[in-house]
């Protein structure tokens, strides 16, 4: 089955819109979040896990699975999806960005990057075109092209730079993707990445060249490392405008509850983030409040669930009394039921906030959630506030 | 409820018995194998995955979860059932082996014994009085006297001085129950302690007068502590016909897959053992024909399951090859479903134990046991061989 995106509905107030992305491992309900699966699995969930909560598309990372277990293996496996055991839509990203923030050495050509691998030392080069087998190997629904992800901050210069080179990756990720389409066509839909740092206007003339390419999604890159929250979002608004309204945009690496509403708002409609997950292994949580560092001694004898509106597992059967004892001691089980909280969390937002742009109210629930989330209740106790 | 036990089928050609242990949280079918969860948790699983697998019973530590989160915030969650949320049977132990296998420094004396906590240095006692208070806080189905637990090897003399000490602190923790039940009655079994090391006639005395203060179980402690096989069986010989037939009986932190069905034939109805769990976390897997390093190069292109013949949720899910992947990765997933798949494996292996028992086919069934698992079938690749 093609990819295919639609929007169902479009907000009155904002440029929010419910959608449905559809792949041939399932459809996609928008907005969406992806949970990181970086190297094959969204760290210490099963597949049952994940569909139990509601997820319905993961990332896998193309840079960690090239180096281990390898493209050839995975193929073997019959893809991502046969190799992990999940049978629903995956989005692999091109590993550009694994290469600029893993790796020491890398070093950046017309031709591609060559770098040195985080876990051994051993040098490797990506091309756009290797980029794309490589993806094409993994076999991920949605694929990303290749692009130079520039530090923040840099100048206008070097943005310019890298973000037209970016666009000539573009046309050769493509032009490799249709030549390998051309053996074998598994449905893969490949995105185009928007470059241009916090320069709004190489934003904007990225936004548009890539469009010129029409790629079936446009992704936001390059953000969300270290710029201010205000420059994010007025490179989301410069973006948004010159991207064709009928393909799904992809916010990259974003973000915290807070910033999903907003860009959401903003047009939105895809996004994957390693907080949820990340956070729960290190003792905090997320719920409608706040987050809530588990972990902490003011727990030790609360034997209220995390969220007592929550109907997650870990909610349902635990408390925030055992839930602490568990990181206390080390176990294992605690960095699991934390994550399956918070990716439940995660969910429930996005589902929350397609409901309300399908009902016309999306407005007034955002301004509703984040009055709860920014200031939270107090009924749960010292909530850690989101900055 | 209170605690029973009740032999269903004697083995006609060998010592080995069905039965059925009644608790007030359910009843647990023998041979009976316990996963131990050592911190108020079996290591990477969830109670929805021991109960997938068929798991009746668990153990919990009296002296891990006394240091911590300790007996009163256990007690305030309504018992270690509640607190953990595992509403089925839980048997506590002393505190006795760990004091002495866990602890630097340790002193016993009449009273009890005084001992350095392994997390901070804190100084603690434990008396015989002490431990069953702590149990009964815990509220634990079946709890276990304090004893002292001699190291091997030790002299005819160290083991005797032993044997008694435990016997008498056997009386002390019968009558602290006693009287911590006139207060409240849990319905909790207390298990006296068969010691003696590897002497036949003290492991014989002991088991007599242990049997005549006539406690609901008995168990036989300080066995698989580095003695050879063949004193362990001896001393199980020694102790098992001194032992009630109508009582349960228990023994302790035994073993590997081999052991469990050379003590069933002796006598034997109940287990505890790290050994599936902390392996399965190492990376090795049970299967019918052995022990097999899952993490091993060899299964890097093993698209099979762990155990074709295995209908657990690993083995339906996932391949040789992606489970060593997620080893290789350092992935959190790989402990959790090598774990469930060994629970799983440990959980058949005692209800075909069962079943063989009460159809009247056991030493045929052990037969073909034995020798599928200790010569491995090749079908399953290098074999790693259990001693």
């Amino acid at each position: 089955m093609a990819f295919s995106f639609r929007v169902v509905k479009s907000d009155k107030d904002t440029l929010a819109r419910a959608g449905v992305v559809k792949t041939s491992h399932g459809k996609i309900e928008t907005p969406a979040f992806m949970p990181v699966g970086t190297q094959g699995s969204v760290k210490t969930l099963s597949p049952d896990d994940l569909e139990e909560v509601g997820v319905q598309i993961i990332l896998g990372n193309a840079y960690h699975l090239y180096l281990r277990p390898g493209p050839d293996i995975v193929d073997q496996a019959g893809g991502l999806h046969g190799f992990i055991g999940w049978d629903h839509p995956i989005l692999t990203d091109s590993g550009g960005y694994q290469v600029f923030s893993l790796t020491d050495l890398n070093d950046v050509s017309e031709e591609g990057v060559t770098f040195q691998s985080h876990l051994d030392g051993s040098r490797h080069m990506f091309t756009p075109e290797r980029s794309i087998e490589i993806q094409h190997a993994l076999g991920a629904d949605i694929i990303m092209c290749l692009d130079e992800c520039t530090a923040y901050p840099c100048t206008r210069l070097e943005a310019q730079a890298s973000a037209e080179l970016t666009l000539r990756w573009a046309r050769r990720c493509q032009q490799a993707h249709e030549r390998l389409n051309d053996e074998q066509d598994k449905g893969q839909a490949l995105f185009g990445i928007v470059q241009g740092s916090t320069y709004e206007d190489l934003r904007q003339k990225c936004a548009r060249d890539l469009a010129e390419l029409d790629f079936p999604g446009y992704a936001l890159g390059g953000l969300s490392v270290g710029e201010p929250k205000t420059a994010m979002y007025e490179m989301i608004d410069a973006a948004v405008p010159q991207l064709p309204e009928h393909k799904p945009r992809y916010l990259m690496g974003v973000g915290m509850p807070e910033d999903l509403v907003d860009a959401v708002s903003r047009g939105v409609d895809m996004f994957d983030c390693v907080i949820p997950t990340r956070n729960a292994r290190n003792g905090s949580v997320f719920t409608q409040n706040g987050q809530m560092v588990i972990k902490n001694a003011q727990y030790s004898r609360d034997f209220r669930p995390i969220d007592s509106s929550c109907d997650c597992y870990t909610c349902r059967h635990f408390s925030r009394a055992y839930l602490r004892h568990l990181f206390q001691a080390g176990e294992l089980l605690a960095p699991r039921l934390a994550t399956l909280h918070s990716v439940c969390f995660y969910m429930k937002l996005m589902r929350q906030m397609r409901q309300a742009i399908l009902e016309g109210r999306f407005k007034k629930w955002r301004r509703e959630f984040l009055s709860l989330y920014r200031n939270g209740s107090g009924v749960y106790g010292q909530i850690v506030k989101v900055q």
